[in-house]
């Protein structure tokens, strides 16, 4: 990934509580992967994690409840709910944004599918991994089951992202490369390390855990574009916690999962970088690299909308003066998201140029120009006609070089080094708030939604966790009054 | 694989209802896969498929209810319930061999992971695949949860069968040697067929399930000799019919899951044929080439075995007269089954030294010569450390060179062409029905044992197929009745 060398160090270093020990650029010998890294997550407590990577970790729990809440009444939620309904368990946990409550496993599968499906939660630019969807989803649904403070629901989440990153890293970008939708195939093993966590797993269970989550990637590529992208997250998260339940009952796994010659990172991936698993555990914290997009759609194309806002800001730009976009592009803008014609608001996400034409035309790229009504706004594809992209090789991934031509022949450019949402330029936390509130809005009651977010950020004052889950969805009678309000 | 030279032609066209078109050597074009053979699933009736296909599909249904019953209170088992138990939903099918019954989903799961924990179930020999696991186990539970015929749950059952074979021959063996457990990843796609068949999806439908499925591979071989390995055809069985419940509600996925750039045989195997899946459907049938295990370890000892037993009883052989056991073997015997000193039952399985002992000393290699026991009997611990195993380039994988040396200089020498159970060599219908007896003996009552094993072989004049479960498994009482007996 292009853009990785200027995020591929360990910046992290300042957060160590101890000198941390210097990285070795070769892999470590390929022994007791798997276990090494069961051995740090089993032994964690919430005091070892540096504040301000339980900043991010909270950071990334407040993006992930608006995003779940946000898309909570999409008919990809609907059709989840439909389909798994008659089979589910008892009422353990809720369904975030609206009144359902079911067993611990289908609660998890529905809210990571929500989490996801506007293309809008935290992302990890490294390797792409979209974590929280796989690893919040069953620890927010295990801290409804059981008793869990807010200090070791957090720490759990920390683990579980630490956890996904860490083992992308050993496998990106080849992994990717071939065709793995890797929040769902790394997603998966972070999911098992944050609800091992919260069961109290010996190191052994812990080991199995990993193992038996290693044993169920989720996702190919192929699936962007449909509802199945979203399961992907969904599948992953109910997969990591069946393997957490399963080793806390002693249902045994292979000792080296992760490592073994036939084990995970061998089969998914022709690269295998182990010493990003297992060097500087609680000393660098891949977690601090998370990342929220402050527009609803893949990270990819969000250095060109952040071009196109800034161009039309600046010089207050007309939409029907404008004679052509023109984009320069990282080859992965094309490869993702290069449908010319989408045909309704998911596929939008998916185009380019639908991006550009709504960024110049409304000044943003939330849900709302997502929507199949704005793919078919005859202005946006009039608009979108006029953008032409090409690939530039000397366009980091995270950069965009975007010139807007004008009827009188002006041509405005900018090139953006760094769009908005990146490590290096994050969204604050106000910024994150505001995205979290449009988010939930007209779903949550407007006094629940001010509660979830104050809520969030305390989270770790919280004496059980779960408290979260309630806020975050609706309680029968509230769902029936709320709507007969509306 | 070696052994594959001699079963990898097409030997079904003598069962083609039509000639059969030739089948071409070259791969077809890229396109469209994955709808093919949906539309050969949903469109294939139960008078389609021809008798002797039906034939062996019932054969492989009892050699599944056997072992599903058999190894039903193993601890393997004991444990995937009590860590599922707890958030299964309504009492919708039955765990065979016991009195628990629950949602179709938790239901799947652990008839697969029980089908599996002997490593006794049926196996297609080109592809080292067990197809029953992940598609019988939902199929049943489906046809107990709805009302489903024995001929359309046998058609579905071909389907399930017939596709997880055909997409597993488009990626063996390049993608069996990387590490995927290919009964998870093939068996996953047969399980959505089955299932997706069973509850009416259409073609549009059927490609989605195909793809949730496709998207879902389960297993990797570092898992095999622990628990992992019998979960991977669970909870494939479990991922292919959400994969159709899922699209039974539109739940979309892309249409070319199975062959498109970044889809399921690109991403998990470096060899696609795609002839294999789409070529000669409906005429020839893959189905045919299904076998069963004589003896309850893994299949590329069997020939091994079944040359010590023949050496055995043809010379009466004393076990304390043995000097020396001299293997010749094929490179995936040590590969699999190399453990020189298994500590447990479980791996006794995945030992070679093991096996030949026993055979030797016993004459037989059931599941009781697989017990924690037999492995540390000190009369097949010590014959254990006089076998030895060489591989040898000219030795097939359905075949074995054996020579046991005597204390008095005898050399009895045995070589196995091709070992019984092969597709050349069949278990006949007596000797499955024996296998099948023995396997439920002891946890179902006698008469109930023997209805089960009528009842299967005319399951296709079953008006409700899931009649067949409720046989398999035991009322809450009849359970408790026949514990008090015992």
């Amino acid at each position: 990934m292009a853009a990785a060398g200027s995020l591929a160090g360990w910046p992290g270093e300042a957060l160590a509580q101890e000198p941390a020990a210097p990285v070795q650029a070769q892999p470590a010998p390929v022994k007791d992967v798997t276990r090494k890294l069961a051995r740090f997550i089993v032994a964690a407590k919430p005091g070892d994690v540096p504040a301000p990577v339980r900043k991010e970790a909270t950071r990334t729990l407040l993006n992930w409840l608006g995003v779940a809440v946000g898309a909570s009444r999409h008919t990809t939620v609907d059709r989840a709910i439909a389909a798994v309904a008659p089979f589910a368990g008892p009422a353990q946990a809720s369904v975030l944004g609206r009144a359902e409550r079911f067993d611990i496993q289908t609660v998890t599968l529905i809210n990571a599918i929500s989490s996801h499906v506007f293309d809008f939660d935290d992302t990890h630019l490294k390797t792409i991994i979209h974590a929280s969807g796989p690893v919040i989803s069953p620890s927010l649904a295990l801290a409804e089951y059981l008793p869990i403070s807010g200090q070791d629901f957090l720490c759990a989440l920390v683990m579980g992202i630490e956890t996904a990153f860490r083992v992308g890293n050993a496998v990106y970008p080849n992994h990717y490369d071939v065709g793995w939708h890797i929040t769902g195939t790394a997603g998966v093993i972070g999911a098992a390390a944050a609800a091992g966590k919260l069961l109290g797993l010996t190191e052994q269970q812990m080991v199995w855990a990993l193992g038996l989550a290693a044993s169920q990637p989720v996702g190919l590529r192929e699936s962007f574009g449909s509802m199945n992208k979203s399961f992907n997250p969904g599948r992953a998260g109910q997969n990591g916690l069946l393997a957490a339940l399963l080793a806390a009952r002693d249902f045994t796994s292979s000792d080296g999962m992760l490592e073994a010659k036939r084990g995970w990172a061998n089969t998914v991936s022709t690269k295998q970088d182990y010493a990003q698993i297992t060097e500087g555990l609680g000393q660098v914290w891949e977690t601090r690299l998370n990342t929220y997009k402050p527009f609803a759609c893949g990270i990819v194309i969000h250095p060109i909308i952040d071009a196109c806002i800034q161009l039309r800001n600046e010089y207050k730009i007309d939409p029907e003066q404008v004679r052509a976009i023109n984009l320069k592009v990282h080859p992965l803008v094309l490869e993702l998201t290069g449908k010319k014609t989408p045909r309704e608001g998911l596929e939008g996400k998916f185009s380019v140029y639908h991006a550009a034409a709504v960024a110049v035309i409304f000044g943003k790229a939330g849900e709302r120009q997502f929507s199949d009504g704005a793919v078919r706004d005859p202005k946006v594809v009039a608009l979108r006609d006029k953008v032409t992209a090409v690939v530039d090789p000397a366009v980091k991934e995270a950069q965009a070089d975007v010139t807007i031509v004008l009827a009188d022949g002006r041509e405005l450019h900018k090139f953006i080094p760094q769009a908005v949402g990146s490590v290096e330029n994050p969204m604050s936390d106000a910024a994150l708030e505001a995205k979290t509130r449009d988010l939930v809005q007209g779903i949550l009651p407007e006094a629940q939604s001010r509660r979830l977010i104050e809520s969030c950020w305390k989270v770790e004052a919280l004496p059980r966790a779960g408290e979260l889950a309630t806020i975050a969805s609706l309680a029968p009678q509230a769902a029936k009054a709320h709507a007969q309000k509306k």
